[in-house]
């Protein structure tokens, strides 16, 4: 019994064996697959025309993805901390709408939720690169996660306060009803998407419109500037020459200073 | 006395002991409160169903910020300073626009310039990492400032200049009716922003805005590397010489401003 | 024969030579101008009125670059790997669409990936500028295509999810008709292009949106730090290794890869 | 006469006096309100209302800025260098559009080319810093001039291709007349401006326009990268200790290895 588990798991769990791969990739197109099956259900014509076809589908996919997810309690030598992980959360949040449909009308369309299990496509292609250059972002982002957070309070003090400006001055009229509204043009302004379905139309409104929409195109450049200098910091991995103690680049196999095999 | 003062002091100003941390974590979610008031307020349906209970909030609100203002400025060792500096400034604008409300009608909105002492959330959570990181956003800041106001004239100019052909080209048609009005498209357009509220309708205004925009997408990258250049900079660890107080580099053995042996 | 072959390949497909740059001049404005046809062809105004004359230029010039690209595999040393390289394919595209549209219809325009073959006027302007410094270009974005295309799936997963989200709460009302359709307008949204056509009617999709846009704006600064880390990385000067051909650091005196003395 | 030529050479280019600095600033608040004037009377309800006041404005304007270009072009020690330089083009072409008036209505607007004479003020504000600060970004944009032509002219490619296919699939219809229209539409799409005056209506338009938007969103980053590396090298201004021969930040007073005084 424990060693089926065992090699479960590693079929399951893993991607070096060809069975642990073939595992994946099936699992990847069936995700896929059951991702389209929930987009192509929400268009009038065909959720409709085969509201059937989809709601058998559909529930014959929850099935698959439940056991899956058994399988993986089951087989997992730590089923709680697995449990607990992003992606224990994500596989069961990814079967979650289907059996709240029961109760819950509406909701099933949450099953996109599934589209993030795709990211482990990244497990299945090149593992080893993967581990490096993705964490590299991940840390990267990390790291700046704290002065990203500094940025964002700011940048929601800035669109609170220029949305009650436009608030005042164009007078609740066309659009800017409220300041929750008017702070809902604001983001739209300052992030640069500018929809168009609310527009100031006082002379002074447009004034302040052109300061927000300059000083929105300015502070991209805070976040930008955070994460270079973060991957930049990350990206320059080095490491001391075993031989003459200068700084090589680590992927190196000779030093560039005194010639000697780093890798022997 | 005195040491009321004191103590009150370090409760007040201060985030080290317990009493000031629960001083302002009660102060911040007041603050928040008061926003949430004065923007639920503007809501036309409940604005008027409520008036009543919103005046009254608004007015004990600003009653309490009132009160603390006036603390801070008792307790203050330099109640100038206080008062000119940039926290004295917002705390003294939070409770302006309800008085101003006693003689000039629709201005009480303001009081939403409170949202700006919500930054103060950084000096209760982890204080010292806020000191050292915030501060190297700021300096990077006010460190390209002088680039920057170059790059807004620059944009400036651009965006007059772009909008008086486009005036010009478009000949007083549909939205292009006066110069500052074109000057508002180009500003919209340039920052890619966008609205859609004013567009070209000759072949040649097409023309021109497909320069301004493609001139716009490309000098974003203007403003980005010169805050990520001041940010790497001063990403790269320094420290403060013990003899000038100057920020100087970690890794360095002599101050690079007045010559003293840091590693003495 | 030989002879001849030789005497055109360098002409035809090399630019030292006067006869080689007179050529290039020649074909970049024939490409030029043949681009300049289709596109006012497609002008209803033009292409009723003059659609003879449209007609017999359109078969003029693919007859003229059918001989050229017959030509450039006579001459060519190796015609597979001419026919099989990214020009071959861009010279055989230029002229397809033209003998497509005997059989069907409509498809002819596709003649302006002719545009592509412009990128060789930077072959005709300083050539060996050209090889290094757009090679930093080519050679930076290869380096960080897997870590954007990391960034992109992860687009495409937030925009799916975001898109999904916004189906269900703004009830498949005004443009968000279907799961499908609401990606679209959460890729305008994230991209923070902001067209206008489908925006958030609830308050709150408009709080969802709001996030979506403050996210789209952050984001951005991800794929931006990649490529220049990518690009600081190699605008530090670099060689080729004398011995194993690599790229190495100017001043190393030891290749990092062979371990070869450089500056013996 | 030669010392009187020399005298107003000191005032009129020069700005270390103080005659020369109050000239200067006469000078801009001229500038500043003659563009006022052309944009004001632009205004369609003061342009008919005070049109003789704004004729008489105009041309009292221009020929102070006549007299005033005169005045340089006598005292200048070497007049064509003045009148070919940039500076002495916009000194013309500010005066040009009143006297071109005379013979050709409407383009008098094109006066408010006065707004980069305006560019001038940093040669008054603390003309120092301004040469090495503004020379920095001056040359990190020259230098990546050639890069960004490439980008430029790939970003042209790609819209040019993406435009035509819309056209294609479109079929002509609503917004999408003819390929230069539609190549106006991926130019408003590639640069994340979206107006939203053209927008697809076909599954396979979104789709294609989502594919458009994602890469301009992510090609942004292209422009960054270059301009932030070429930034990057110039702020790296180092020198050479004299001491001992390792490198130190040029503005350092003390080298901060060996602790030598460098501006002794």
């Amino acid at each position: 019994m424990t060693n089926l588990r065992k090699e479960l798991y590693y079929i399951v769990f893993g991607t070096e064996s060809k069975a642990g791969k073939t595992f994946d990739v099936f699992l990847l197109w069936t995700i896929l697959f059951s991702v389209l099956v929930v987009m192509l259900e929400s268009v009038p014509e065909l959720g409709s025309r085969y509201s059937r076809e989809f709601f058998i589908l559909e529930w014959v996919l929850t099935v698959i993805f439940t056991l899956e997810f058994l399988l993986r309690l089951w087989i997992s030598p730590k089923p709680v901390a697995y449990a607990k992980s992003f992606w224990g959360i994500i596989d069961f949040l990814s079967i979650l709408p289907t059996y709240l449909s029961l109760f819950i009308v509406g909701y099933h369309y949450l099953l996109v939720v599934r589209i993030f299990r795709l990211l482990r496509v990244f497990r299945v292609l090149k593992l080893a690169r993967f581990s490096s250059e993705a964490q590299v972002l991940v840390d990267a982002l990390k790291s700046s996660l704290y002065k990203i957070s500094i940025f964002l309070l700011a940048v929601v003090s800035i669109v609170t306060f220029m949305g009650t400006i436009m608030y005042v001055v164009e007078g609740g009229e066309e659009g800017f009803t409220s300041i929750p509204q008017s702070i809902y043009w604001a983001v739209v302004t300052v992030t640069t998407v500018g929809y168009g379905d609310m527009v100031p139309h006082t002379v002074l409104g447009k004034f302040i419109s052109s300061i927000a929409m300059i000083m929105g195109y300015a502070i991209i450049a805070v976040p930008t500037g955070i994460v270079t200098v973060e991957m930049a910091k990350r990206s320059n991995a080095t490491r001391e020459c075993i031989n003459c103690h200068k700084s090589v680049e680590t992927e190196s196999t000779y030093c560039r200073h005194c010639g000697v095999n780093l890798k022997a």
